[in-house]
């Protein structure tokens, strides 16, 4: 009895660190491929257990993503505020710079982002899908604070914000398709070339002119309130 | 060999109208689900064809998805062209108003926008996925010159707002997963309200501010050439 408590606890770490292999072995190879090429054997290989025995740590191979998109919220949102609270010249062109340049630096979160809500987070259980959506709208809070403080915008408009710079670094991501045959496809063929999304630029681009808008909606109605 | 001829014509509109049952079944099913739940076996059922014989008109359930959207394409870039030429004031409000409902009213469409870079055109042949961009791009490009028209910005701005347009359009259906068990579960748990995303508003909101910012940012540049 006396050996009951450390044998758990030992147990509890033995088991935390399988699943910090897992979680570690499919961000290796979603970061290599893409998360969609990505199997459950693949990871089960690369982290030498059996398929059977992983499943004991994670339902689905979905939920091994979303925990690690779950973790891509956090690591992105730190980042993100650090970056912020750094800026000198706070205006919609550095704020915009700061939250695209954290994305695109992050290929495989921007992955996730889109792989998420259309694959990942229809294939776990109830309690898992509601486990990663309170981790993400925490995310998505903090940063949203961050934005509301140094713009001078509304809560709703900083999380349009949040949306929009996550969302559309998640499409524009799969639009890419870097180091995929269809990237090649698009490279090869001269009429296709408005098909090459360059991320960066243009997320740059549709967030600073979404915030100069937003601060120009929201000075126009404070000047003319019965608008 | 003078029936050849019209026996032949009559096999090419026969090959058409099988083709088009196709299609009609899997827009059909996936207006009913999401296209991600529609199988190859769920549309061979719907039109009453052999999975083998139904190969012989596409060489996947991502072909038959993909020439979908193609012309989900084609039907909104006409609709949206024709509700622009008839809006009144033209400016930033009214103009994100009529691209934000003619997608909106097109849920079909706004499912495809998400699946087509991420699933359905990693899944076809290279011509079918040539076939495809350009028939996308064409439209993009229809898009595009009505809002450079309507709205005095660049042909560079004007693709960012058809890409931010359908882009957080196909996001933001995929996050606000309507008729998914995803979305009861957000509708059931008090602390996840804020999954609950209002896709026509946070789209208009979001188009509207965008095409304020990127007209204030022209104006800016157009007065001040030295910026």
């Amino acid at each position: 009895m006396s050996q009951a408590v450390p044998r758990r606890a030992r147990s509890a770490e033995a088991k935390q660190q399988r699943e910090r292999a897992i979680l570690d072995a499919a961000r290796s190879l979603g970061g290599e491929r893409s998360v969609r090429e990505v199997t459950l054997t693949d990871i089960a290989a690369a982290v030498g257990m059996h398929k059977s025995a992983m499943l004991r740590y994670f339902e689905t191979r979905e939920q091994i993503f979303l925990a690690l998109t779950a973790e891509g919220w956090r690591d992105w949102s730190r980042d993100v505020r650090t970056r912020l609270g750094e800026v000198e010249d706070i205006g919609p062109g550095p704020v915009a710079a700061v939250l695209a340049e954290t994305l695109v630096v992050r290929p495989f979160f921007c992955d996730l982002l889109a792989q998420a809500p259309l694959n990942l987070e229809r294939n776990v259980s109830p309690d898992a899908a509601v486990a990663f959506k309170k981790a993400a709208l925490a995310e998505v809070d903090a940063v949203r604070t961050v934005l509301c403080e140094l713009l001078a915008i509304t809560e709703e408009q900083a999380v349009d914000v949040v949306a929009t710079a996550t969302g559309m670094a998640g499409a524009l991501h799969q639009m890419a398709a870097p180091g995929t045959g269809l990237r090649s496809l698009y490279e090869t063929h001269p009429e296709l070339s408005h098909a090459l999304v360059d991320v960066g630029p243009r997320l740059v681009r549709v967030l600073s002119a979404l915030l100069t808008g937003m601060r120009t909606g929201t000075r126009a109605t404070a000047t003319h309130p019965h608008m």
